[in-house]
């Protein structure tokens, strides 16, 4: 394969061999094109059917669309080509012959369903809009790296596998482990607290995460991937400082390495990245604000968590994203601190979407005696977890983190209508295929 | 915590905040010292009995070793201190007192079994020589996704909730997905063959994968790190290419990034980037070449797997990284193309070090008609795969790739004795926890 040229990259005076799947036929009688479509672009092949071999001409245009197929002829520029170039073949090798009843039309000519598209996520993926979503994707994965990085981050690897849960036994796929009783875990949260508090000092993973809740919503997935961090002798506000600081680089990274696929996407007039210095607001002046909308029936109260179209109003009222620090205690888990001053009030925190919420996190209780004590409050067993609270015992830095739902933040960049389409094979209550 | 100094950049001539870890304490009577340690390296910290305040004297010699503590003061030079600077406090704030019966030495002075150092993470992170590793295998994981992108592949994340096994259902761990039978993915195989045969063409994908052998050696993991890759118009010589960049890359990363890890673990004189063009031993030549090594009791005959000893004799034989190339079809699954000259052979490749197999690849079988032919031939049912073979009928193009063990990777290059030190949290039969 190795002399295969990119139809990119195909040079009008010379001779090259482009493959790649038939995008179109055009038979006008006498003459006929296909383009050629491959990962860099399309080009146009053209058979001159008086003035070519019969066989060559019969083998090109006997293939259905999305066969695909080898040319090998001179490239010669030609204005009225899509792309100012054609390709006049010498040869044509049929590589793989498709079925001429597609289930899906990847030109997009025909809307499918989103079931039909993850169906057929190989057809629907020869779409340059679905292409374009993971396209920046990838290179949204790479920025995010790369900034946790130069914050001197490590990247670590956690196990998927855990015999508890981070938060007990609720939403957890449970599996059989060697006969024993495991669960896929729901976040790394107690494994990047243990290697933060080594002096490793600050870590961030990119993985997998397993929620067996029973949601069915455009912006739920049951495996989803989390982009956690964790930073030793980091306060609430350095993660947030963090979080921050890797959301506004994905929006950099797409707008300066994704332009083509942002036009292919037909953003690329609107696409704005964020202004550092998101609003902090604490909880209350959140439920405050939410009240003063007007938008929902009933006014919320102090200790209530956000109903998601409490959420909305808000994230209209402020237009951008934002933090909600400083939430009730009792609606966090165990593990974030409370303020020194106010046990009631804990120091974790949301940043939010204005369309939903993208990352959780907080300071973490790094003393032992509290952590244990914080459990027991939100009714676990502290001995199913001495694995990890054992730890706390042998100098535990004052540590702060967060995880950043990655489907969501694709979702919000992107302007997606469902999360699903951040993802390439989705998991839900319905779907476990492909 | 933002006016905290890293020890490493603490200047003399300053006031500075250093927070960290007590190394060690040094009491010799009118004079004391506290070696202090963070991320960045250590610091020594003075304590004049005579000459300061006694709570502070008190404070800080009072803790014990592996506390967190705080300290402010002035940075001066002294020559005699271990990094050439020391710190005379002014304050000192116990943040996290530790447990004074250590369950592991950090210090490294007593030795500890593996399984200890595993209970103890975060314990055992705080040894130099253990850090070392965890910071390369994160260089590594940049590394090789770099030279991925620079090869056109876009980074992919597929499923690990699955309802069928890549290979069938043996040495699968099964899940209970809301009521239905699931799996945890062996491998990314299938997804990413399937996204490589849209026009991505180019993926790679680093992420867990889940086995349930029954293995219970140095080199074997039941849940590992997989780097994997998957090229549309690519051979099985193209994957080879490719497998042997990414793992050059890797060793190139660790040299050039990593000299003061390398040198930590005693690694900076011997460590070698092999170079490239690593030797292609047909398999018929490999059972040769075992055979006349004489390592073996009983000769090796055509068609036979190539035992542990085998590969080892082979290994010290040919002394560095090498391919074994053109399988007999049978050992090698249902998704590897055979040779069009002789159906006994297949695509199928292997890329060994000298002590075990790092990479599996091959070209993979494209044609729908043959595919699932193979299916039918191991045993499986092609229509439990109906989901990935249906794909094959709407134009696959030929297509090879790989996965490379990313522990087996990380274990060779550092020359680890056991798998489990190449993970935070290794997972096998007997270790579920932490």
């Amino acid at each position: 394969m190795q002399d295969r040229t990119y139809t990119a990259d195909a040079e009008p005076g010379e001779s090259a061999t482009v493959a790649g799947w038939v995008h179109e036929i055009r038979d006008l009688g006498g003459i006929a094109f296909i383009i050629l479509r491959d990962v860099s672009g399309k080009i146009q092949i053209k058979f001159e059917k008086d003035e070519m071999d019969d066989d060559l001409v019969e083998t090109g245009l006997g293939v259905s669309r999305e066969s695909v197929i080898s040319v090998t002829g001179d490239v010669e520029e030609e204005p009225r080509a899509p792309t100012g170039v054609e390709v006049t073949p010498e040869s044509v090798e049929v590589i793989s012959d498709a079925d001429p009843e597609l289930p899906l039309d990847p030109s997009g000519k025909v809307d499918a369903e989103l079931s039909t598209r993850l169906d057929n996520r190989t057809l629907d993926l020869r779409k340059p809009e679905v292409q374009a979503v993971f396209t920046i994707r990838s290179e949204i994965l790479r920025a995010v790296r790369e900034r946790f990085r130069d914050l001197r981050a490590t990247e670590i690897t956690t196990p998927k596998i855990v015999a508890t849960g981070t938060e007990g036994g609720t939403e957890l796929f449970p599996i059989t482990y060697f006969g024993e009783e495991a669960f896929m875990n729901q976040s790394p949260q107690l494994f990047k607290q243990l290697i933060a508090g080594s002096n490793v000092e600050r870590v961030f993973e990119i993985g997998p995460i397993f929620r067996a809740e029973e949601h069915n919503t455009p912006r739920h997935l049951n495996e989803a991937t989390s982009i956690d961090f964790e930073g030793a002798f980091c306060d609430q506000s350095d993660a947030m400082d963090v979080a921050e600081e890797v959301v506004v680089a994905a929006y950099e990274a797409a707008a300066e390495n994704c332009a083509d696929e942002l036009e292919t996407l037909g953003l690329a007039e609107e696409f704005e990245v964020p202004n550092d210095g998101f609003p902090r607001l604490s909880y209350e002046e959140a439920i405050e604000r939410i009240n003063a909308t007007g938008e929902l029936d009933e006014q919320l109260v102090w200790g209530d968590d956000l109903p998601t179209e409490g959420e909305k109003a808000l994230g209209d009222d402020v237009g951008g994203h934002y933090f909600i620090t400083d939430w009730p205690s009792e609606i966090k888990p165990f593990y974030i601190m409370d303020h020194d001053e106010d046990e009631q009030l804990s120091t974790g925190f949301d940043l939010m979407h204005p369309r939903m919420e993208l990352v959780s996190g907080g300071q973490r209780e790094h003393r032992h005696d509290e952590l244990v004590a914080g459990f027991e409050q939100q009714g676990l067993d502290p001995d199913q977890f001495e694995y990890y609270t054992k730890m706390f015992k042998y100098g535990m830095p004052p540590h702060a983190g967060f995880g950043l739902g990655g489907e969501r933040l694709i979702m919000t960049l992107l302007g997606l209508d469902n999360i699903r389409e951040a993802v390439l094979f989705p998991r839900d209550r319905q779907r476990l295929s492909p």
